[in-house]
């Protein structure tokens, strides 16, 4: 008899989590209603933003509650359905969570071709990270042609996109990144104009030599010190898309803020948050965009998958220790 | 034979000033040239921005240089002319500094009519505070009727006028103050809704009863703790106009940035940087407009008005200690 393997949420963690937080289960197979489809996972979507939803704080969404399926995106085939709109085999999208199987509907879950583009990218490029690039950058950054898009994290899911979509936009497009494999990535495949490999860089260095006319744009996905240096180098009205601050999630005190924020006001700058979800009545546009950037060539993405359910929170920590190159993604089924 | 009193910036503050940053010199009175005009000054402004003008740093303007009349806003009265637009007796307002006298000519003064509000408003409600209000809440702010505006320092040049346009528009004005006496001119002679003492409150405590549906402005003049604790209180897509952080400008170590920004990421809310300078080509529809709400009886402004050019450090100091009501204003001649 089949089970379903579930990662739930043991207790609230203080810092950086530990394995002791989540409980793996194996349970009966949850059993679809009239109207429901039972998923089968193929791929779980990791994202920084996880890490925020295990704090029991307000936020954009409820936090993961005690006792629950950890929630994330989700790539996965219908197995078994009792809806006239999905057909055994159908690829699906949606939030159904660290699990071997789920059962759902619509409009939670939402069918994909997977002959249009490979099936991790629907987690990826073309899923919530890709998104969150392209209307953070395009709502919030509204760069315009010829200014210096600077991006932090940029070598990973959102960031990546990001600086991609900048140099589309006929930007200067400067990435952050750690490590020399990371940043020779964004200047040798994704097209980036220059690097900054923080781990081993002088930043503050570094963002005077590549950002000579100073910073237009600031797509910030880490917050800390790098927030911080580069709001030294903004230009008169620039704008700062506040995506994350990964560097900023396991602190078990209060967050390190922006000290450098006053040059908000020298510069007439704005800093501003946003979250993808806000703008869902234009994913088709931005999805049927990017779709022709990903066939033109211009808007490439690499996934970074570690195997195995029972692997998810050696796999989860890799976002925040960096060990990972491009949208990191679980292979469960 | 008259003389000249000019304060001089002798040394750059780490810090709070003190004394000796300053040299007082009496010098012989400047002499008008061709198209020129001598000013005898009446009154100084003195302004929170002066703190930021004697560091070393590149900002929105340059920073006085050591040896320099210290820059100030002025309000004098032409006692020479060598212009034929000025006539001796026209009262002028300017940025000649903290000086008895000085030379200047168009476009560096402007004219002002002694008999429609007194001389000192054209340095407080109807000067440079008050179009930075102005500009800073409407501009930049953006209320609409019903939302909640919260502004800190609001019994100072700036904050007062701010509340009082937030009423005018008819939101809820709700003003941090320090001490009884100024929450009682916020709520009793300018019509706030509600007044926290920050120095005898808590401040976390008096946010969420004073602000019960939460802030959708807040202007901020202080920065620093009273910052970060509105921004846990902001509403989706608040809007914080920065128009300084008065808690901060003495500090000798690194400022202390908000911990609590990511609350833009979590309310899509943004943090902007202003200068009145900016909004230049507008301030006559401004004037304009604060002239007939100030004939209406709907803003109304206090001067804390402190006599002798000698006394300038320790009026300036009240800028920081809070010890003054209104706009803080030196009296020379």
């Amino acid at each position: 008899m089949k089970t379903n393997t579930q990662v739930k949420l043991a207790k609230r963690p203080v810092g950086l989590p530990d394995q002791s937080i989540w409980t793996i289960e194996k349970n009966p197979l949850p059993v679809p209603k009239e109207g429901e489809v039972l998923i089968r996972t193929i791929y779980v979507s990791l994202d920084p933003a996880m890490r925020g939803w295990l704090n029991d704080q307000k936020s954009y969404v409820p936090p993961v509650q005690i006792g629950a399926v950890m929630r994330a995106g989700m790539l996965g085939q219908v197995v078994e359905s009792n809806n006239p709109n999905f057909q055994v085999g159908d690829h699906v999208t949606g939030w159904t969570g660290v699990q071997e199987y789920a059962v759902s509907s619509e409009p939670d879950i939402m069918k994909v071709d997977p002959n249009l583009i490979p099936l991790p990218s629907y987690l990826g490029v073309m899923g919530m990270p890709g998104l969150t690039a392209y209307f953070g950058l395009l709502e919030v950054g509204k760069p315009k042609a010829g200014e210096t898009v600077l991006v932090s994290g940029a070598a990973g899911a959102v960031g990546s996109v990001a600086g991609q979509i900048a140099k589309i936009k006929k930007c200067r497009a400067v990435g952050i990144a750690g490590g020399a494999e990371k940043c020779r990535y964004l200047l040798e495949e994704l097209g980036f104009d220059a690097a900054i490999d923080y781990k081993n860089e002088n930043v503050f260095k570094a963002l005077k030599k590549t950002c000579p006319d100073g910073v237009d744009v600031y797509f910030d996905n880490v917050g800390g010190e790098i927030l911080d240096l580069a709001l030294t180098q903004i230009n008169l009205h620039a704008r700062i898309p506040i995506c994350g601050a990964i560097s900023q999630y396991n602190r078990s005190d209060a967050l390190k803020g922006p000290s450098n924020y006053l040059s908000l006001l020298v510069n007439r700058a704005r800093m501003e948050g946003f979250i993808v979800f806000d703008f869902q009545k234009n994913y088709p546009q931005a999805i049927r965009e990017m779709a022709q950037w990903i066939a033109a060539g211009k808007l490439k993405s690499k996934e970074y998958v570690v195997e195995g359910i029972e692997n998810f929170h050696s796999a989860f920590l890799r976002l925040f220790s960096g060990e990972k190159l491009g949208k990191l993604i679980l292979k469960v089924g």
